[in-house]
């Protein structure tokens, strides 16, 4: 048996039992809250080092009850890796890389997905569909395919090439829409009746948060518990800025952290797609969805997040902010970045650079600081924002000063 | 101080200095040795759970002598993942699938290329050039960024798409060829004196394989130092297969297995171009190049293996084969595969699921056994051979049957 005691209407504190299937209450998204001083008693902080390097290090703190029920691809202990270089172009030489490019699929979606598919699997779920903006498709159609349940994928008709075949692969239905993701929730969201399958749309169910915070545990260890001064997010649904703040409120209680000053949490979007960050400027707690919002970053292409006031408390409360960034220099982020650190970087985490940028220059972030940004998927996955025009070479008559001129 | 002691050429045993540059001798490829006594007094196999889960952990049976010599993008410490399901249907439960689509860049060149860039930055290169078939390019590419090296990478112009667009993100000067991999090599071979780079061409420098020789370590530690019954792998130039079965003589010489059955390496390659498999069933030690190669695995193109006789030498000393699977069939096994088990599978592997189908069916491996496959690389990196005739939904107008029936 898990630890969790019951889940928590995020909206008003409701309580609601744990161990049956459960949704939103009043339309927004719940808590999943565990007896923390059992989990104390029944594990500690150092025991951890011996165990295999996955997310699932941290049973504990996650909600699965049934060994037997646990869907794993090997997912977690993504590496926290240094980026010397990129930091000081940045201005901040204490700058870490969290890259997520490594997990199952390519995606940090691969954590949250596991984690809410496991839950699945535990209450007899056999059938599930998903709205995704890319990412969130490809990782839910492979943890399905490994749990044995039938998948449903629905993507808007521009999401990236890359995801669009993925799932596919994986055994899943998956269907374009002439809309946004919102309009592929609409059709998930009434397909719950018509066809009978359980609605994995982004904090629709409790458990992707719990995935998710696993992103904060693993930072926590990494850095030997002392968190670091602030940490750079990109927000689409912003489940992992709300579970990673979530994470490290319970390792506040569990007493496992070396101090009690937690991040600063970036929630950073793009100028072409930024609710967020203009909900966190006007000082309101509710986002409004904008008129066109287009951005290449495709994860970051969420007009409407159900968990908004769960992202702007965390930013709030944590002293950070939500910000946008510039979206005509993503590619600029992203050239930049991976050819200064060799790290395979995302549209959604070049804007997190530009953020980051902007911050520095604010002085809102300062150069002695200890930053760590997300990367959350695999540049491979985003060949539309590539470069495509590369140089050709006839091996009968090799041009060598063009070779030697690099271009 | 590595426990390097000297470098040796595989084809006639001639003992050569180690740090310094060193290539081929007689146009083949050298081992590197360790002093593994002295290995063994430094670390014990149980020390190595207490390390951090990359392959740095097997830091006494690898090249490097200094720290700062280290090129790392957290690599290695891939997943060993059950597969009962694919098991079952082949007729071998104990299935395992070792998924390297997990490393950098999405593939298994990461290790390799880690480890020669390492070295290449331990000796004072700076400026570095390969041929590639796809994913060795993207790899060079990100750990050449990582170290600060100037980069060059060649490739067939029909490589895929994916492929084609990573290595420049990370300020490669990338290059398409009318040719194959060999066309590639020739230019790059050519350009060490016109350009001035080092040659990173498959085996053309020593260190790619102890690079890859950490797949053998890891699964080893993975089975608690019980190796499987067989070995499944894709060859192109066949650095792994090399690579592992020399982790398996070392450990065994360390005294650090259980028993001293190794396991039977299985060399798989397609029917569109199979070489290995070709001079394995002919009797001979050397390979003769297909005279037209073609096959949508595209690490598997790989007319000329300058290691042929070591990976020949290592499956016969096995008591494996080396195999052609058909060509025709990888879509099929492919989808069977990533839809039983939800690992992003590569075409590769598709080809080694062939061919362990086929030995199944032959009886040379039985279905009591514990085998391993490979899965070399993300499925997401072969755009080209995924399904992308995806059925479109008009958001004003659901078409529920559509979506019911799942096409």
């Amino acid at each position: 048996m898990s630890y969790v005691t019951h889940l928590e209407a995020a909206i008003d504190g409701t309580r609601l039992p744990a161990r049956e299937i459960a949704t939103l209450h009043d339309g927004r998204p719940l808590w999943v809250r565990y007896d923390l001083e059992a989990v104390g008693r029944a594990v500690s902080r150092d025991a951890l080092a011996d165990r295999a390097p996955d997310l699932w290090r941290y049973r504990e703190l996650l909600p699965v009850d049934d060994d037997d029920a646990v869907v794993s691809l090997g997912e977690g202990m993504s590496p926290l890796l240094p980026a010397p270089r990129l930091g000081e172009a940045l201005g901040v030489p204490d700058l870490w890389i969290k890259d997520e490019s490594q997990l199952p699929t390519g995606s940090f979606k691969a954590r949250g997905l596991c984690m809410a598919v496991s839950m699945a699997k535990q209450l007899g779920i056999t059938r599930v569909a998903i709205p995704t903006a890319g990412n969130a498709g490809g990782a839910l159609a492979a943890y399905a395919a490994r749990a044995g349940m039938e998948c449903w994928v629905f993507m808007p008709e521009d999401t990236p090439l890359v995801n669009r075949v993925e799932a596919g692969l994986f055994g899943a239905h998956v269907f374009l829409v002439n809309g946004l993701i919102n309009d592929c929730g609409a059709i998930v969201k009434q397909g719950k009746e018509t066809v009978g399958w359980f609605d994995f749309s982004t904090l629709k169910e409790p458990y992707r948060i719990e995935g998710k915070k696993t992103m904060g545990l693993e930072v926590a260890e990494q850095c030997h518990w002392k968190l670091p001064d602030a940490i750079f997010y990109p927000t689409g649904g912003g489940t992992g800025l709300i579970g990673m703040w979530k994470a490290f409120e319970e390792l506040s209680t569990l007493g496992w952290l070396e101090s009690d000053v937690r991040p600063r949490m970036y929630s950073c979007q793009s100028t072409g797609c930024s609710p967020i960050a203009a909900a966190f400027e006007a000082g309101e707690r509710f986002a409004t969805a904008p008129a066109a919002p287009h951005t290449v970053a495709s994860g970051l292409r969420v007009p409407v997040a159900v968990g908004d006031f769960m992202i702007l408390d965390a930013v709030r409360a944590s002293g950070g902010a939500a910000l946008s960034a510039d979206e005509e220099r993503i590619g600029e982020w992203m050239t930049r970045a991976a050819s200064l650190e060799g790290i395979s970087l995302c549209p959604e985490t070049a804007i997190c650079l530009g953020a980051l940028a902007d911050s520095v220059a604010k002085g809102s972030v300062s150069k002695d600081e200890r930053v760590v940004v997300f990367n959350t998927g695999a540049a491979q996955k985003y060949v539309e924002v590539l470069d495509t025009d590369i140089p050709r070479i006839d091996r009968a008559a090799v041009d060598w000063s063009l070779i030697e001129s690099g271009s």
